[in-house]
């Protein structure tokens, strides 16, 4: 087992799993992408998507890069939603300016029916990129492993690439939902292996992004979306090698409507929000699961912590209206809960509500960060 | 004043004003347009969609096609939403494949303060169309007329057209939220003397398209948004030339969430859904503020029905599936509201959740508008 430096800042762990913390941490969906310009120069010498996302040495260096501008609580993987089924012999590239393609997408019920999970030892290219990254992160903050949600990958394998209006799945979806069933089942059970494999080399907590869970009805988002995403979680080793817990995230781009459906199915610590969400409503939902302060939280997995929510258009505002709206998002999700409570209250950590835009000024960053930690303490010593 | 044939087709508009009906109407958005071929011939022969939106005959024809198909329960007019703005002197236009262009949008303070609302005379072709299309259906349904929302508009005024991340327009929300008010100031009373005026040509029903309401932040959607459709809302004649009550009809796409706020804030008679919500639980909030039976419920306006929602994606499915959808969505909404019950329910008008897609068999919608038909009938009888 490989040994790393000790964990120097541990608050975003400690907020996943709801317990109380010195300030509210914080960290950017996309933070390490094409805001930065020392990210367009390295994606440059790589020269294309997919020979950054696929070398370790590209992976670390991208993945630092935001670290070494912002004091974030934080690393994320850098790597792309779609290596699972590009593993599963899809095909994945990367046409400039359109986004991802998959050269032999999920056309018939034969290639359906072929659909396995792929060998993780395809996958050893990110396995490598996680243990290195941990390594040179130094203990400095905990790094966050992901994958796509079984049902946003389908979105993907189905229409062959991005989609505006998502007819083909909805299509299958609606005419087959056998096959629908089918796909997702492989999907979620090849999600699990690959964020177990993360843990295992070194990820210290996973998150999930049903990116597209947002656009299926009512009714539709429960069996193909959320009920796949439980698949994953109930599947998810609990701890890392080294023995500590590894809190598991779960993101739903525009599924605000169904967060107490989320709460009840997931198991999961922290749910993701997007700026849709009024998160002092969102933590009142949270709060009738809450879990107990005491020992008996360790085997129970409720969600106990929010993730969330600014607009990334307030990042093209000048600074003193960003640092006005990180102001009100934290005072949104009201009084931060105390370490001697009763019962451990639901606890924040401050991200987007959505990945980052590359046309974010880079030192606006810098001011959300700073506000973020500055009035989340003047909260805690109210 | 003009005299029409008289209504022979009523069930929509009791339907929007909470009463109860025979069966439960149906139309559908974006009914006239892309996916019929007679529509797609009319508009070769008017050479442009500007063409197509500003003559009257054109305009008939296109409106009347659906209900030469289906026996749907209103007829809407077919216009664009972007009439408003160009009438101001945005100068509109349509780039093929690109969808709507502004050649002067609002780029600086200059551009703002100089914003009016236009001499509705600019919009008589629009006035004329409702008028003829009126004529044209000689009572068969009701005619709606419609306008974006303060805040729609907005969107594409300042962006200059159509917009992935409206990293435009919420730049000036969040950086000069002063001049964010003027433009949707303007925009309000503009708005609103446009569907005077449409009332006052013969729409018998008033819609105003929020469809990028759902973009907004909780927080911003409240005062950028919704404040603004009160404003319009507050401005609008409450009854036709002929002394008919004209329903106002709110749809706010991505706006579920916002359920409740809407039914405080908006005096309008209907509230349009997208298809992430539950029909059911909607109700459910209306019927919170459900408004008496008696007469008292003539002066006061809060919403009486539901209008939606099923995924255009279902019109991709085969017909027996496309039923077995109306039939959950007409389930999820309940039990209708009997005609002798103490206080009047809430209503439903079946629709899609968002526009028919240009890809739709157009047989399928056959399927649709009949099963709800029969259906709904059937629910009534149990």
């Amino acid at each position: 087992m490989t040994s790393y430096a000790p964990l120097a800042n541990p608050v975003f762990l400690q907020a996943c799993l709801g317990q109380a913390t010195r300030y509210t941490p914080v960290w950017l969906m996309r933070q390490a992408g094409r805001y930065l310009p020392e990210y367009r120069a390295t994606r440059a010498r790589a020269g294309s998507f997919m020979a950054l996302a696929t070398n370790v040495d590209f992976a670390t260096e991208v993945t630092l890069q935001p670290l070494a501008r912002y004091p974030l609580d934080a690393a994320i993987l850098f790597s792309d939603i779609l290596t699972v089924p590009d593993a599963m012999g899809l095909g994945l590239s990367f046409q400039s300016g359109e986004g991802p393609r998959f050269a032999r997408p999920l056309q018939t019920e034969a290639d359906i029916a072929a659909l396995a999970v792929p060998d993780m030892d395809k996958l050893r290219y990110v396995f490598d990129a996680v243990t290195a990254i941990r390594r040179a992160l130094q203990g400095r903050v905990p790094l966050i492993g992901f994958s796509g949600s079984p049902w946003t990958l389908a979105c993907y394998m189905v229409e062959g690439g991005s989609s505006s209006d998502y007819r083909v799945v909805k299509t299958l979806l609606y005419a087959r939902p056998d096959l629908m069933h089918r796909v997702l089942a492989v999907n979620a059970d090849a999600v699990a292996a690959y964020l177990n494999a993360q843990i295992d080399a070194g990820a210290q907590a996973v998150m999930v992004f049903d990116s597209w869970g947002g656009v299926l009805a009512d009714g539709a988002f429960q069996p193909f979306s959320l009920a796949y995403t439980a698949r994953v979680l109930r599947q998810l080793q609990r701890h890392g090698p080294d023995g500590a817990v590894v809190p598991r995230i779960v993101f739903t781009k525009g599924g605000g409507l169904w967060l107490r459906e989320m709460v009840s199915a997931l198991p999961c610590d922290t749910l993701g929000v997007d700026w849709t969400l009024n998160l002092g409503a969102a933590r009142a939902i949270l709060a009738e699961n809450a879990r107990p302060a005491d020992g008996a939280a360790a085997s129970a997995i409720a969600p106990a912590a929010l993730q969330g929510n600014l607009d990334p258009g307030v990042l093209f505002a000048p600074p003193e209206a960003i640092r006005a709206q990180v102001r009100a998002a934290l005072d949104s999700f009201g009084p931060p809960s105390h370490a001697d409570a009763a019962r451990a209250g639901v606890a924040h950590i401050f991200n987007l509500g959505h990945g980052i835009s590359q046309f974010t000024p880079p030192e606006h960053v810098a001011h959300l960060v700073d506000e973020v930690h500055g009035y989340s303490r003047t909260l805690r010593r109210a």
